[in-house]
């Protein structure tokens, strides 16, 4: 195998499509929200393209026996009342710093094959505390692009996220504006311990109305009720431990 | 020398032989089942292939203070009344992630340049504990080759290994599928804490029925009962030490 | 994107320039005096070169929701009474050791297009301890270099610094000399635990008398007040902390 | 700069050559020896090479304020009465795994260009326990190099060193063999924990003998009475502490 092997899987005609990446990261926001929009849309959706790379990690995936080669996968899908959509999905991300950017400068040679000049970059954005309310931060690679993201609910912030954006939702941005496109980053505030699905929705809300699509959340709010019940749990857990420790009065009879 | 270079050892004429990979790995398993095969069939072999790469460690093995570069060795092996054989072995993986790509397809062009069309590789499981009945686990790169391996004794799981399977055994089949190949791993149960010649007989028991050959198993029980001996001895130890600690009683005279 | 992208943002003539490099590093001590310079000479500075590469970690960073992808950036600067300027600022240095070869070979490249045949690099060496009289040790590709430098109080010591000097400020020296250039290293004492604004200024003050720069201080020494108040906080905790330990008294009477 | 860069510093005819490898590793012995070699055959040795790489860090060093980048350095000897040898020296081995493949074959290529056919790498291994009699462990690239070796006092046994040897010596061996060089390794045992010029000297015993060189010893003696002075000062100190703990008996007094 080559570096780098893009399979042609299938040649679907998209209008002026977006490419939404959602590839592994904090709170595993960006790919829940891709994921989903991709189980959504089922029906409109084509596999077109799978990306090997030296890149990724030397790994086999197993279902039911049967193994997959680590790889990133495209799919195409026609959006019947809003736009046609690329989007980006697997599960690794690059091993090592260049890594990110050959896989990223890959993933807009597609994008430019099918066309496409805008991309969002889906994400989380650690906040270290669990949240109430999810608020979207973004970025991105044209000032000319904030009215209409502000006008979606997207929050920018004078200096977040603080150490930039790292990994290959940082190069859609820095390498995209490069080579043209119209790029943003919307990350979902998430506590950064746990998946999280309901920062995941957040993101969602804003593409639906950038994006022009329609999506039901049945299937992400159920994760996001089980994802509630292992917090619950977690925090009996704790609650219980605390009540265990001995105070400092028991201590003072050890001695 | 250039970054990957094969020395032909020896030509041998082999018929639709079969590839088994045995590079070191989990309770060394892999390798200790395709050193057997090499013993046992030791008549019928031939050293063909040596394979040195900057991706090996730059390293020389010694032995009765003559130096041996760190290397892959490909035997072949006419099998009286089974399949013919081409045995992978070698004291070290790759070194890198794109090092396990880089070998792997080397390997894999060897065994074409011998008309090889099936893969088998070797390897352990880690289960954390210590093993009664060894299971063997398998996954393959095509969906036709479960049954026969089921009827072999071979168990599919839904969801393992877990984490996929990484290195050469996992790329022998993600990138022996892309080329073509019928690959397989078997991976033996294993407490993943010691040696454990064990499991890498439960391995070639599946092989046996596979491959058609037929194996005795003198020198690998030899092994399994040092290792026994080994285990028996270190839970004494644990034993023994967990009596000479002091209880909570034998503290409080200390104060 | 290729492995290294210069673009040229604009062209300007500069009468036998000298580059100044000023890359993050111990204290900051290099690229606070390098923004010091643009600061203080904005007004005939001009930015011409942005250096991208696969060696800066794949990132943007992001300002008021607006992206920028890692770089390196050299600004040219006129200097009406004294010698004109190369100014090398960034947020990163290489992220790999042949990374910090490949970059200052590029940056050694700029300077030559701009006809540049010295360098000075600038940084900190740390001295574990809070400093009063900045001294400002010094290195040279060259030993013609040492006499006007010590003029102009740069001390060279017999063995520092004792590790030599590592990253692009040491390779400057290093593959300056192979190529031609008269590279100088002016290296600030700082503690090498804070930010160090102080001996910034020290470098500073040793490049005005060897350019013919005039530079005021007032940011800069504004800074090194913020950073006292820092020192002065982090010590009256220390001492806070201390009266609060219990002596060896209190302690007995807690058996 | 090139990936690898070999100047060119003068040219001297040898006479069948022996290339001798002396660069950093356990207790310096192989830097110590060939440092000592040079030394005492200063008056007949010429630096012929200079080897720079990205292999190697990057970084100069700097004596009296002039730096030097980190380098590679081969001194040809004409030896009056005994064969004549390339030395080769550094203050550094390669970075990466694959950078000791790389520069193993530049220096045998240099090797090559003098006509050397025969190698010796110099080194230690280390026993972790402080060593009385300074036995030299051998290993080679050709089992008939072992006798003269073995008359000459070098020790060959059966598993050491254990894990191979690592690095340029090991691929002097390795590299070396595979391009028809005579290559041995020479390791002085020493504890490992400090630098240990009395098994520098017991490496230089034997090539005294392989390669009719005769070499005095004082300024590696006095270095070798400081370092036992270091060894006694740590001891001293040990037993002080030692003597400083409160034994069972005083910590019944503390409760």
């Amino acid at each position: 195998m080559d570096e780098l092997e893009i399979d042609a899987v299938a040649e679907v005609e998209l209008d002026d499509p977006v490419l939404v990446e959602g590839l592994p990261g904090v709170g595993h926001v960006g790919s829940l929200a891709v994921e989903h929009l991709l189980e959504e849309l089922e029906g409109d959706s084509t596999l077109v393209r799978r990306i090997y790379s030296h890149e990724f990690p030397p790994q086999v995936s197993v279902e039911d026996g049967v193994s997959e080669l680590t790889c990133a996968k495209l799919h195409a899908v026609t959006v019947p009342d809003g736009r046609d959509l690329l989007l980006l999905t697997g599960d690794h991300q690059a091993q090592t710093n260049e890594g990110h950017y050959v896989l990223t400068d890959a993933f807009l040679d597609v994008a430019e094959e099918f066309d496409a000049t805008e991309v969002y970059a889906l994400g989380g954005v650690p906040t270290g505390e669990l949240i109430d309310e999810y608020a979207v931060v973004g970025a991105v690679s044209d000032e000319s692009m904030l009215e209409a993201l502000e006008d979606a609910g997207v929050e920018f912030r004078e200096d977040e996220p603080a150490g930039g954006i790292v990994g290959v939702s940082g190069l859609m941005l820095g390498l995209g504006e490069r080579r043209g496109f119209e790029a943003a980053c919307l990350m979902g505030e998430t506590s950064g311990y746990l998946v999280d699905p309901k920062s995941a929705r957040a993101v969602l809300e804003v593409l639906e109305d950038r994006l022009g699509v329609e999506l039901e959340y049945e299937s992400l709010d159920e994760r996001a009720d089980e994802m509630e019940d292992v917090i619950g749990k977690i925090q009996e857990m704790e609650q219980q431990q605390q009540m265990d420790v001995p105070t400092d009065n028991d201590l003072r009879y050890i001695g």
